[in-house]
């Protein structure tokens, strides 16, 4: 997607970095490392890891579709509560791979134990330090049914571990983030930094995904870093409030993926005070900060939805509930009509109506306004009399169009992003497999 | 959509006539007329009237869109149970036109009544004959929220009722179908015949739509004349059970209209002795064959899908029950990843997988079993052991594909019928306004 960031209406928090990453900087007590397995046979980078070598309270997020990766599986039988090492591959989902995709995790993950604690006992010190298959967690990315490749992925853990690096700068992270994409077309990343009760702490956050996107975390990983000492529990709470405005507001293409996790990390090195008391002012800002961050990389894969040449915002405000405003904005979202109209710069505001009412909620026609940005196109029941076809096909040609909906019903609002449906989806899903 | 006749693997029911319509005929006491009002400014026919002298029993469906044309809300106002026309506009939807759209109904309404009244007293004796207002049926498909050209249709109304034709043959018919399409490229018509109780009595049918049609009515008209003498009250009955596996089988973009409407009329000319009674052998008889032609009509929706080049269809057995089987039914058959897949001929069936997945449906994945067409590609949680790549390209290259979907966990069946995702989609519907 090519984005002219001069003609780049952000309708919610301005999407200042876009096109120009944030410089996201070092993470104390993580470090990081990706390589080329071969599984594109390209020489791409399509393995990445992210160790903690003195550990990290984590807590994840899956996806809602009912078949899972076995990658999520694993996961969910093996990991403990404190982790050490983050392992993700792309190309290949492991998802329908049976018996064979199960335990090619347990291979590997012995393996990377291994590899991993050896590594300590030759560069460090004396010292009895034990990585084990428990402190691991994995993710996968890629084509479902395929035989998992275990062998490749075996043969370049050694090069994998060799490759960690201790100091992240904005290149470093840059390449992490290109590992861990299949389709996306570049890599997505936001940073965060902020000052609590006199101590600096930050947020680094990367993403992949741009088709097979919708809510509840369709096939999209991303993995938030911080160094503040947070714990599992609390990381939990607030990663879930965090996702129901960022990742689980975005949707591509209306499908959900089998594979997917949003997941934040704690290295524990700044201690802050009141940061693990619920609803502490810490905490709070912190959890702005995390908001930010997601959403940062929730609007990243919008702009980068296979094909897309537009970021659409749909906005619908005084609903009688959150519910009713979030089935509205998703229903006029993932609308191939709505879709298709405003690839076509179309002003065709009925298609949006139409979107409305498929939602299935009430509405009174009478209260309902429709603008397209700030132009009114609908209200009272009918075509707006400041009605201007010009106007509207003039604002259809921004890069970033909000549709707002106002019920006039109630007090309740929710705002979703999507985006055009183009040519370019149906080139890069009509042949997905073979390229 | 150019279909290959010898190539065409109908799944259910043989699609025989595709292509090459059913020879529709007359319906005793039934006359239709259509006539350009100049409303698409290219001399088509835009305007169709439907007129039963002697009236017509008759029951309707509607959209389930809770945004619904100035059209429906006037026929649930004004019309009664036996009516005398249905009278059907393209070009404009009469939908978000406030007063002036339901207004301009009442116009058009006293006009047309006005007008057949007066052709029964010129053409018939002098016995009095009034067509009211209240007999009046109307439909209107097209752009939603554009003020409705009341003058245009008012001033062709002399015209339309001198059109009438008494006696209905295939081209007749194929002109009425023409008449009541938008961007659909072929008119869609069926036909059956039946002997009753020793009398033969007729179902013509005819349809239009071809974008935003999804369950429940989406943008799709489809009329249904019998001659066979049936009450509103059993006609009602019967419509609604043959609409869930026909035209509520059918989805081409997930979306749903404003709309559109289904209907049967009995012009009461043929007494079948029984067919008026619940359960009976001969309402049973009628009920399969009136089946037959919805189905019909709906597959010819599909295969003339915007954009389509391959008919879809999705069957889902062994379910729990049958909403079950219905929900991840459409969840695959409304998946933009499958279909894309489908139009770049890819056996693609993870993206099925995720279909399935995504209907939140909880399914056993070790009973599962995916076959496309007769191939088996999954089962036991993987990829089958006959999987055959070259065999399943070929197979992807024929116009009509089955996804069978086996969920190994109870008894219920649901077949539904879409229609792949292509650049001719795109092209249809992102300038659809202006075309």
């Amino acid at each position: 997607m090519t984005i002219n960031l001069k003609n780049f209406l952000d309708p919610g928090r301005k999407l200042s970095k876009m096109g120009e990453f944030q410089e996201l900087k070092h993470i104390e007590g993580l470090e990081v490392s990706s390589v080329s397995a071969d599984l594109y046979k390209n020489g791409r980078d399509d393995l990445a890891l992210f160790y903690f070598k003195n550990g990290a309270n984590y807590a994840v997020a899956y996806t809602a579709n009912t078949i899972i990766s076995e990658t999520i599986t694993w996961n969910k039988q093996n990991t403990k509560k404190n982790i050490k090492a983050l392992m993700v591959n792309t190309k290949n989902a492991n998802t329908f791979t049976g018996k064979q995709g199960l335990s090619s995790l347990d291979d590997i993950g012995k393996l990377l134990a291994e590899t991993l604690t050896k590594r300590e006992q030759i560069t460090r010190d004396k010292k009895i330090y034990k990585v084990k298959t428990k402190e691991l967690l994995f993710a996968s990315t890629g084509v479902i049914g395929e035989k998992f490749p275990v062998e490749k992925i075996k043969n370049s853990i050694q090069n994998l571990v060799d490759n960690l690096r201790t100091n992240q700068n904005k290149l470093i992270w840059m390449k992490s983030a290109s590992a861990i994409m299949t389709t996306d077309t570049k890599p997505k990343m936001a940073f965060e930094e902020i000052k609590l009760a006199g101590k600096t702490v930050r947020i680094c956050g990367i993403a992949k995904g741009s088709g097979m996107i919708a809510p509840n975390l369709a096939t999209m990983l991303s993995y938030l870093f911080t160094d503040a000492d947070i714990s599992s529990n609390i990381l939990n709470k607030i990663l879930k409030k965090a996702l129901s405005d960022t990742f689980n507001a975005i949707t591509v293409d209306s499908d959900t993926s089998t594979n997917d996790m949003v997941a934040i990390f704690s290295t524990k090195k700044i201690k802050v005070a009141g940061l693990n008391t619920v609803s502490s002012n810490e905490l709070k800002k912190f959890e702005e900060s995390l908001k930010n961050v997601c959403l940062e990389l929730a609007k990243q894969i919008v702009v980068d939805g296979e094909g897309a040449q537009k970021f659409i915002t749909v906005k619908v405000s005084n609903a009688k509930s959150l519910q009713k405003a979030k089935n509205i904005a998703f229903s006029i979202a993932n609308s191939p009509l709505v879709k298709t109209a405003v690839a076509g710069e179309d002003p065709n505001w009925g298609r949006i109506l139409m979107g409305i009412g498929k939602s299935g909620e009430k509405i009174d026609s009478k209260k309902l306004t429709i603008r397209l940005g700030e132009l009114l196109v609908a209200e009272k029941g009918k075509i707006s009399e400041s009605y201007d076809e010009d106007k509207l096909k003039e604002y259809m040609k921004w890069n970033s169009i909000q549709i707002n909906i106002d019920l006039n019903q109630g007090k309740d609002e929710y705002l979703c992003y999507t985006c055009d449906f183009t040519h370019d989806y149906i080139n890069i899903n009509a042949d997905y497999k073979r390229s």
